[in-house]
């Protein structure tokens, strides 16, 4: 290997240099495939370091275990524990960010919309939730999408399976960006999440983007992004 | 063969007497994959015995043939010639149907849309049109549902590509059937009408069905079904 | 908010008055991603304001937790408990529709034909079912066809997996609207449903439209709203 | 290289052995992608040694330099000259096979149905066709399928498109082996066969067999081997 | 209903008379979504009339269940129980049939393979059977393969999953027709029997058709077919 | 209709408040299904009301046509003239959004960055080109990178077809959100886009969002309210 | 059966003879559908005859079997028991074969990676694995990339899931080929590998070919035939 | 930027280190989608500092620029003109490959193994070809393929459409390295190549890896990378 070779190598290191973020994603561990034994040890050794960490997809088991080996610390259960933060006692999420609108179609997308949730919290963000709204009963959106324009919201998330109609809607009644996020609900012929998503990447509505497929943790990162960016705007006022 | 068997091919010339309809569906001729000489020359052959006839999605060759060789006869042509009607002098369509609406989301579902308007009138329904509204637009689409619904029609076809989310909103807001065309209108993921066929395929709203892509021909004979029994429910009063 | 803005959201409670329908779509719980016992808590919450509530895709351990708990109301139990209808004691569905079809080709298509089936009479219409008949067995649909033709029946469902080729035949013999229900049967190419959903588009019968796979609730809402508004036409005389 | 080896390999030129037929498959031109001026060298080629060459899909320059450069030769054309035979004068095809139906569901598939007729043919059978029957009007199936049975014929082809549902019909009523040959007709979901061949795949009908979408010529090769060797059977007399 | 309609309706009684197999498709029970206790009761019913039954992809203690009631009859297993006969005592096939040939590519072909044997038997045929020859090891096929050429059999299926090149390579070596089954063995792109349906329809060979992806009961059927003709014509004599 | 319906009615005008942007999308013609003579006739109109307008997609024709017919006008052309800007004299785009980076892989992708860019510039958004990347030669991505954070842009537009990676390895580099712009390039397997979109929704890169394949005009449309909304953070001050 | 076929046939055992491998592929038993007691059964055959056998995805229940029985072999397990290789004590592989180098993109990939490599340790490889970089952080891959280059390795496999961007990456970096081994990580559109696979084929980097998802045995015997071919030109010497 | 950053972006210039190549990708124009003036411009360019460059998929017109601009070099042709090699007087391609054989198994897949040959031609390999073997006469094969053991080449690029079987059987004859390289040849399920690559991908023979459909540039890529690899050993000895 020469100098240049060396050289360039040594300079790896500095890789992230381009990015000015304050703090980075929070830590997540994927417990789907994993042992609950092996969550609790991965999550142990992460919290001799974060004060905070999400487990994301445990089972009931894993649930339990958590429960039973983390009590003196703040247990955060999202819908149907699709992501639970362990937080050590006193932590805090960093105030970084700004706020961030996330709203579920239905009762089936809420995990997805915990998902997104959680990230925003760790990310400095503060979250605005709205549940069960739905294209069938429209009606039940306006009231709940005025509060929040009037916060107002940096970015506003829509979780919504089926035919996904929702995003589109919400996209066309408001200015703020909006991320389209589908959820794998749905059966037969565009079942799984695929029709919401197809509904969302060809809306005529100027102003949407997409996640894949319950990828709440991508739509938070996301909308927490814009959301820091915005905050980061207003706090250092005029350009 | 035998005795029974000459006894049931006897029969087979009965096989549509389960139908009580007063006339069929009107010839259509598909002239995609003809050439103008021989779409002329199934025309001519049909008129002999019909006052009318359809051809369906006629070249620019075709179209200019038929007005030269029936300049004699009415001709009723659709948005970019999807389907063009050849009429002859002092013919008329039945008047044995009842009142159906047709709304196109957007212009380029005109054709789609022109298919229907065009099989429901042969089969003597009344078609109200409705045209380029669209979800961007919301607020476009409700006076004049509210005029088909005062009417009022007795079914509802909704053509559109794209995000292919107008029918579930007029099925959300009517209580007549309401029949999907999903038309090949839209690229990239879920294009060719495929997400908008999986939109309505996924649709919340209780009351809707739908037809293939750009199948407007298929759309305007199951309105017409559905119409003209109305119609028939309503002339002949109470059971 | 201005007063434009106040005066337009106030008047979005009025958003479903385009509808003239006397009852809505019944009630109906989705069990399948519920506990036993999330599915009694909902369902007790609804019968406080409701006479009756459907519950879909139940398991084994939860049809028996509704056996129990309201063994003082009627319980309603379709094929392989696909959907299951609680009813308050002495409670009637509405007597406002019309006549329906229900056809299911083979003995797996009951499921799905149970769900339109207990959506209908919820929704005040007269069911009429035929069962296991075929293509196979062409000449076993010939007889029950007649008889629905005679009663006569406003609509006709027909449930049909594999090659989903039933619906078509049935429009091809009748002029009543016929919706094809495709059902998830059959295995490889094609299987779960998509052939038989792929057949009953493509064809060539005028007249049909459909419902996405094993979408009973979804058809039977179709079929009642059509079979309800000929109701109406009928009981209301002479245009 | 071996011994062995070269033994081994002096023998490959015995591939063939296990194979009796007297006659092997008659050569095709595969006109599509080649100029006419091509396809009719290649033809001049084959006919040195052969009395008989078919062109499959030539275009309209190709059929006319055919017609100008074998004008000593018989031309057979199909519908749409899907497939062309170029005959000797005096030359005849073999009588070595038995009788094979083709059946056409409308006149879209003729093309497909064509090409299977000109393979059997110049594979020694006896072609019988049927054209223009369909599952919209069954009645007018029953009669040319008796007849075909009285013959009787050995085998049959069904070429369909849109829903393909006329070759399980045709399974269902006889019980000679049936073909199901799907063809690119149809648009939208399923379309370009697509949907025919799910049809055909998913029929219950027991004794159908398919091969791809539009292979005509494939499908005229099963024929003929089913009915050449039903042929030797019948000659050969009793086992 | 009137005259016309009436004695069509009674004629349909004879609709299968242009069958004239002396003994139809076995009866199959189709066991996978069944309880074992709804299974026997199906397979006790059908042995009231019947000799015999096959139970089709019964689980573990289905097949315990069969052992256990019909240990007075004569139950015949097949790999992985995919296929079980129960036939009562003294009961035969019938003996009307001619000779198919079997192969299965490998071990995971096995299944799909005895579900094509057991119906070629009950139907009357003398099935050979070849097992895990396979292309990875072409030399392994020749031996058998000239074994079933100087039987001689009437038809050959061949069973493959994975590539599904072994019924494209016997058909290149033989000149009886031959039935492509794809099996479902195989994960990743083009896994679950779609890569080697896919080889099967764009084989080079001429003299292929094919069945579904594990649909050995239509294998079966189609080889019945043809076996049970090529053996009425046999001893029928010469034409 | 009664006084609520219409109290409702006649507030729809106002459908559109709880938006706050100052200026909308642009007016797009799209002139791909339309003739030189419709695009002219629709721009003039357009022209009448408005001093620019955007034409997608127009063909050779179109452009010359615009060229003549706009000659007082400014034509602003991108590559192979994907989109054309026609700008009245001395008209201006308004000075209202933020910066926005945009970044194109290869040269296939810069017709789909243009789009991207004229909506954005139309919008009110200073744009900064990045051509010809791509991760072949990643090393030519840094040192404009840098730039653009430098600047600093607001949002970054990344085209990109293929195996559409380039998005990905952005998003890991910035910290300001990334909108992933896959373009129809590539062939075979994962081809149009599709595998480009593919990789996109599969990134682990945290930050990043999805517009449909070649859909420049909705991810331009994204870019502009992220940018337009950080421009007024901006301006606006502390919160 | 005549001379020639006899001759033929007798020469099939030397078919292999144009190989001139010293050993070939090592005994693999698929055990995925095998009960442990099978699985055991023909471990303990083969071990008659070799002293080495891998059996590929074993339940948790099979290893355990695997271990009681065969306590006096040696048993290497890879990551969560994909793959088990069974070694006679004092057993060793063949030293034969050049350098491989692994990579596997994260965690996830460690399975299919661990196939990789058993298959080419049993080829008489020396295999240096890479384990947990991954595009996100690119840094992680310089030094190892670099300490591979520098063995040299003579072929690299690099599993990778999500995106699957990490093969190209590599490709780009270095000079000796590449095998991409897509896995089927990722859920949602592309999910179970088929965007990994999208992106590997859609390369721009040009010296890189794939093998199909989770399909690690198939790239661990591309890339052991590379480095045994690469082995023998070294030992070889000049040409 | 601090200095951290700017060492890094420094030293990006020496990325390529790594590689070790003597010689890189020969330049590639891709002519499809440029007129035949830019093309010849581009070739212009490259030629300043270029002896050659190859011009993949040009169109007739391009092709006839190319011969009278370039009269004064070596203009060499591939099937159908897929690919052209401009080639200054006197210029050489390197000598400091091995040897690849490329096999077409028919005339269709001839243009994809014209692009393979020459990349391996450009950068420095022996190519040798074999034509039109193929599947259905594979007596055809053994000779050629016992020729290319003998030279001995070092890989074989295996071009093939349809079922896409050969590639499979000649990694089952030989040990060298093979890679498969499906065309866009075939119709109906599994057309364009599709089939063809689910044949190579699910093969069972060990020893094959594969490029995308018709990616003949980078079948090359891949079997020149080995190629080279393997005559670097030889000529360096014993390790």
């Amino acid at each position: 290997m020469n100098n240049a070779q060396r050289s360039y190598l040594d300079s790896i290191a500095n890789l992230d240099l381009l990015r000015q973020t304050r703090t980075g994603m929070p830590e997540v561990i994927y417990a789907e495939s994993k042992t609950s034994t092996q969550t609790i040890a991965i999550a142990e050794r992460i919290l001799q370091h974060n004060q905070r960490v999400l487990v994301s997809r445990p089972n009931t088991e894993t649930v339990e275990a958590i429960l039973t080996r983390f009590n003196q610390e703040t247990i955060i259960r999202g819908t149907a524990d699709r992501i639970v933060t362990i937080a050590a006692a006193n932590s805090r999420t960093p105030d970084i960010g700004g706020h961030v609108g996330i709203i579920a179609a239905g009762t089936s997308d809420l995990p997805a919309a915990d998902e997104a949730a959680a990230i925003c919290t760790e990310l400095g963000c503060t979250v605005h939730r709205v549940t069960d709204v739905g294209v069938a009963g429209l009606h039940r959106l306006f009231e709940p999408l005025r509060q929040l324009i009037n916060i107002p919201v940096d970015v506003i998330i829509v979780a919504a399976g089926m035919d996904g109609a929702l995003p589109s809607v919400v996209t066309g009644l408001v200015d703020v960006p909006v991320i389209g996020l589908p959820t794998a609900v749905g059966y037969g012929y565009g079942g799984q999440g695929m029709a919401a998503m197809g509904t969302m990447l060809q809306s005529c509505a100027p102003g949407i983007s997409i996640v894949n497929i319950d990828n709440g943790i991508g739509a938070g990162a996301v909308a927490a992004r814009i959301a820091r960016k915005m905050h980061d705007a207003r706090t250092r006022g005029t350009e």
